[in-house]
Parts: C-alpha cells; structure tokens; sequence
C-alpha cells in the first residue's frame, strides 16, 4: 500500500457521492456530457483569494499567473478577484486581451519574448518584465517604432533562491531574469531613455510549504530590490516579489502557514524609506489560488487483476494529468490526492493501482492505494487539479483529445 | 561541458546549413512560415523501411504505431510502405479511416477502450487486441448488437520483458493485456463464440539497442504463442510479436544490429510446426521506423550571460519537445543529439546551455553543450524528433500552441 497525497477541505459528500459545489460529481458529468472531465470550483477560488487577502498586508496586492489554469471562465472569474494578471506569451497576451482586462494591470515575463510578441504587449500598454539587456534593446527599439512609450520593468536574477521549493528559479546562473548585480545600470539606462519605468520583478522559486522559507525569502527581496533601486537612483514603482506558496500534494505534506507569511511580511514593511512609501508590492500567485479548487474526473472502463494486482483502467490519464503521473518535474513519482468519487467516504476494502487509457506504463494515476470496492462506471477523483492540469498535459498524444472542463 | 547523442546518419550541409532532404533548414523554415518548426524525411522513413525489410526474414509483416507520429502526410506516406497499422484510440481510428485505409490491416490495442470506440472499431472491421476477459465480453456483446462478426485477438501479459528496454511493458503485473496464463481459456472461448479469431499480441517493451537482447525476446515471444495457441488448440492466424527496437538518442547510444537480429529471427522460424506454416508474423514499429527522420528547428530570440554561463534561449521549448527537455519516462536528463543548424559543422568554440522559451527550470533543450557562436536569428536543431515529439509534448502550456509540422 502507498499513500495518497491528503484530500483539500471544502469538498463535501452527497448520497455517498463525492461534491464539489454542492452538486455530486454525478450530476456535474452529467452537465458536461462525459468524462474525463475538469470540474473548478468557483466559490474555492473566491475563498482561497479572500482568505488570502485576510493574511496578507493591506498594502499586499495580488498577481494571478493565468498559466497555472487559462480555462477561459476561471480566468473570467479571477479577473474580477486579483488586482493584476501575469501572462507569459503572446497567447496569454490574447487571452487577457479577449476579457476586456485592463492592460495597465497586466506584466509579461518570460525569457525568449519574440519582436512580434513584444510588439503585441508594447501597442497593448503591457507591462514588459525584461529578461536580458538584448531583450532591453528590443523593447525599445520597437516601442519606438510603435510610437509608444513602453512599460518596462526587470526581472531580477537574485543571488538566492526560495528554499524547499518544487522549483528553483532563482541563485546561481539561470535562463530567467538579468543577475542582481547589473540590474542597477540597467535600470539607470532605461529611466534615463524616458521609458515608463515600472520596476523590479524577482521570482525565485514555486511550491514551496514551508513559512520559513517564504518569509525568509520575501524579506530577502525586499532587501534586494531597495538595494538596487538605491544603488541605481531610480523609483520602485511596483515591485512583484514572485510567488512561491505551495499546495499540499503529497503524502506528509502541510499547508503553507499564511497567516505567519502575512504577519512577517507586515512587520517588514513597517517603516519603509521614504522613497518606498508609495511603491506598490505585489505578489503572483497561480497554482495556490486555483490548484486545490479543481478535481479530475475519470471514468472506470476496465477492472482486471494481473499476477494478483487489481487495475483499475480510467478514460483519463497523463494526457490531462502529465504531472499527477510523475512526469513533470518529478524525480520519485507519488500519488495525488486520489478517491473513488463515486463512492466517496466508503471504507477501504482493496489495495488498486489507477491507471490511464494511455498504452505506455508512465500512464499511472495511483500506485496501490486503499480504495473501496470499484467497478466498471464508476468515478475517479484526482484532486488538486486545478493548475498545471489541463494546461500542461499532452492531451493530443495518442489521439485521445483534451479532457472537458466546467467551472461550477 | 555534457555530450550530446549522436546525430542520425543522412543529413548533409549546404553552404554551412543543416540539410533535410537536400534542402537548407533556412529554405525549409520559409517555405513552413517560422519557427518552432518539425521537418520529417519522407526518403529517410522509406530509406529505414527498406533497410528493415531487407534485415528481416521475407515472412516478417510490418506494422506502423501511429502514437509515434500521427502527422497526416507522415501516416499517408508511410501508410503505403507498411503491412499494417496500429492504432491506440477512436481518435487514431478516425486518423486511419480518413486515409481511406483497408480497415483489415488494422489493430487496435490499448487499455481502457470505452464502449464507443469498441463500437466504432468492430463496426469498421478493425481487428481488436482485447486488453482483458471483460473486455472481450464487452465487445462481443456490442458486436452481436451491431450485428457484425467481430475480428478478435488478445494482447497477452508475457511473464518476461524486453531487457534493457526503456519502457517495459511485460514481466510482473501490468494494465497491458491478459496474463499468459489466462489466454488459452479465452482463446478457446472466443472460437467457440464464432467470432474471427486473429491470433494474438505480444508487447514486451520499448527502445532496446541490444540485439542480443531483442533476439531472446522475440525467441522467448514465439514459444509463447506456439504453447498458447497449442494449449488452447486454436491456430494463430497473426502473430503481433510487438517491437522494441530502439534509435540512440545519447551519447555512448550504438544503434540496434538489425542485421542480427533478422538473422536470428530466421533461423527461428525455420522448421515450424505445420500448424504455423500459414501464420502471418508481424513486428509493430513506431519509433524506430519515424524517429531519426525528424529534426525539430527553432530559433535563437536571446542570448544571454548568467553568472559567467552562456543561455541560448529559443522560441521552442518542451511544449513541443517534452522528452527531449528530460521530462517523460526519463530519470537523469541527459541532452538529444543538438546542433546550430544555421551554422551546421562549424567548429565549436563555446559552452552554452539551450533552453525553450517557458517560463519555468524545467524547459532545457541542451545542458552546457559545446557550440559555434550562436546569435539571435540561429536555428537550433533537436534531432531525433519523429517521434513523441510534437504528439507527446503539452503544446498549449503557457499559450505558445502547437509547432509548425512538414515533410519533405
């Protein structure tokens, strides 16, 4: 037997079915017309941004990464919730375009911005987060040619990154951002050129549970960003100081303390220079406001046992669910949180191994996990869906096509 | 620095370019439109499927994998080379049926087919490899309604595996099939059910470049079926002794002695029992018929120095080239066979690392690989990108959309 990852709070139980939003995932498929299907909670989202906003800072504002989930009537929704939207291509670009969002409240990171990518968000009022001196040279030489004065601020490659992090982006040679120590000449160049100078951008890393961390590398930061602006003599107009605030997964995994984040971070903007009173902080958060808020549902198609296994074989797999399976970014897979939704809250009475349709062994949604008796039609739960899900998955591969999604 | 695999055999240079096909990636890259761009040899898929026919024993049957590449023009053309298709879905039979393909060449494995597709294949005449008892049930029932003699075989569960394979898909309990064991009884089932009996399927594993180990697994895949289909005193009309040969896609990789292992297969089949002089013998190949062929092209938007190492970021990425970026069934990322396309054959005089244009630590193409000096406007090459390459891979991560795909 293996564990599973530990189901989100807010999902209730509804004729022995599992619910998400008061409604069993019964009827939810019903409405979509099938599985597999991507069901998002609204009212999760809503909660997870409010409760956020109760823990953070007032003067805390909050990014939504639309990468972590772009399915349009979630980023509708959350357009309406966060005070600015990141995006991190031209696609994205449109995406936010199609909303009708204001685009003074939208930034662009990401390296390898191509001239037609950075013409589209110079002539939209994008806020361009520069990734290397070139790309400098690039924006300002279109936004010339455009005719407009652009938006620019720098991403930073600091010296540290965000300990314990599912992802480091930050702390010795990286492909993101300009390294810390050439950030102030840079900066100097663009204010002096007349450019819209909106400040700094310093992401240092994702998923990470642990308080101590985060506080420790917000403070650094903070340190790092009033470091450059006064070396540089410029303003700080906004400053995102990234995300980072993890999900729990796995196993043993805990919920990232907010309220010990929010409490340090306040005590650290006390008394702010001068010359800081005015700069507007924000943090960009994607998979900790939508992860949690989303379930995977996937239908039983087949139940076999070989060599005394049981498999339960599932419409769905890693063509929605790459990262569920182990093969995104993992080095030991482990499972998900995972139930039978069908017959959610039911005691165990079996050890099975959930699998896709998918004709290769990476297809592996559960490694032996307690479940109770599941047959043929009935529906499987991945939780923690709601980022890096739908939108990261592979779902042309083997003909299978993408997987429905709902926001209910 | 870190090696690169080697690069395929059958390309040449024109004028200090790469060259597909006789013609320079600049030439190509214009004719498609842009970059991130897949180019397919027609000529070295032909080139490879006469070189495997003329290794094989006259009596060897070819079957294409379509997962491996499902490029319409890639399917049409090698849809006239080959003996048979395979497919893996109702997506890919709809792939096969609009090439106006016979539908009695084809088969359909894959666990976890729904209702629909069971259908959708019987009614076709496609011939089913039944993954399981329930299974078969299922499909002999939906055959009697739509009134059709369903064309039956059975993937079995072989209880060895294809040593040194990357992907092993026998030997223990899996989700592939019916165990060994199991199959006479259901053989014997299914004739007495009237059905059309085809035989059987047996897949041991995949990307293997030991001939040594290839031969004792065919060897080993023979005895099987022969004790079968003695067992259940049925014949064995085909025999679908799976694949597994394997491309090198790293350094120190050696590419597969198909010689040997055609030599060997002979030798086997030689003196068979009466019962098999009429068997229909076939090898399933994907990967190894398509993978070499493909170069995936993108281009240099930045360059870009951190901390004294050199990034060369592109405007692909692991949307189109997951496997290449370490991230599908691969533990320790070692680099694919790479080049500057643009500067083909030029001596290298630098280390630089060559990443995709995502925002995330996870998008490499290349670690510290040796380069001519690259700039902005360089067309990197990944070879050995046939294959799983823009099938397999998340193309709408971060709003970046599918690569441009041609074959020439």
């Amino acid at each position: 037997m293996k564990p599973t990852g530990p189901i989100p709070s807010g999902f209730s139980t509804i004729d022995g079915e599992l619910a998400i939003a008061g409604r069993p995932v019964s009827s939810l498929v019903q409405e979509a017309g099938g599985t597999p299907l991507f069901v998002y909670s609204e009212e999760m989202i809503e909660q997870r941004i409010a409760a956020l906003r109760s823990a953070m800072p007032a003067r805390i504002e909050i990014n939504y990464a639309i990468k972590a989930n772009s399915f349009p009537p979630v980023l509708s929704s959350i357009s309406n919730l966060v005070d600015g939207m990141d995006i991190a291509s031209g696609g994205e670009l449109e995406m936010v375009q199609s909303l009708g969002y204001d685009m003074d409240r939208v930034s662009f990171a990401g390296p390898g911005k191509r001239d037609s990518e950075l013409e589209a968000a110079i002539a939209a009022g994008v806020t361009l987060n520069l990734e290397s001196e070139n790309e400098a040279t690039r924006a300002v030489k279109i936004a010339e040619r455009v005719g407009t004065r652009p938006k620019l601020a720098i991403r930073v490659n600091p010296d540290f990154d965000l300990k314990g992090s599912g992802m480091k982006m930050g702390g010795g040679p990286k492909p993101f951002g300009i390294d810390a120590v050439r950030v102030p000449a840079l900066a100097r160049d663009l204010a002096n050129a007349g450019c819209d100078w909106r400040g700094l951008h310093i992401f240092t890393g994702s998923q990470a549970l642990s308080a101590d961390a985060v506080i420790e590398m917000q403070a650094e930061v903070l340190d790092l960003a009033f470091r450059i602006c006064d070396e540089a003599g410029v303003d700080l107009p906004k400053l995102n100081m990234g995300g980072g605030f993890g999900i729990p997964y796995f196993a043993g995994d805990e919920p990232l303390d907010i309220a010990a984040v929010g409490v340090a971070l306040e005590d650290k903007l006390r008394g702010l220079k001068d010359k800081y009173q005015k700069t507007r902080f924000f943090i960009e958060l994607g998979r900790f406001l939508v992860g949690e808020a989303g379930v995977y549902l996937t239908q039983i198609v087949d139940r076999k046992v070989s060599h005394g296994e049981t498999y339960l074989v599932t419409d769905g797999g890693l063509h929605h669910q790459l990262a569920a399976s182990g093969n995104f970014g993992t080095v030991v897979r482990r499972n998900y949180p995972v139930a039978i939704a069908s017959r959610f809250g039911a005691p165990p009475v079996e050890t099975a191994n959930i699998v896709g349709c998918l004709c290769t062994p990476l297809d592996r949604l559960a490694d032996k996990v307690e479940v109770p008796q599941a047959e043929i039609g009935d529906i499987v739960a991945v939780f923690c869906a709601g980022a890096y899900g739908a939108s990261a998955s592979p779902s042309e591969f083997l003909g299978h096509g993408p997987a429905r999604e709902m926001l209910v």
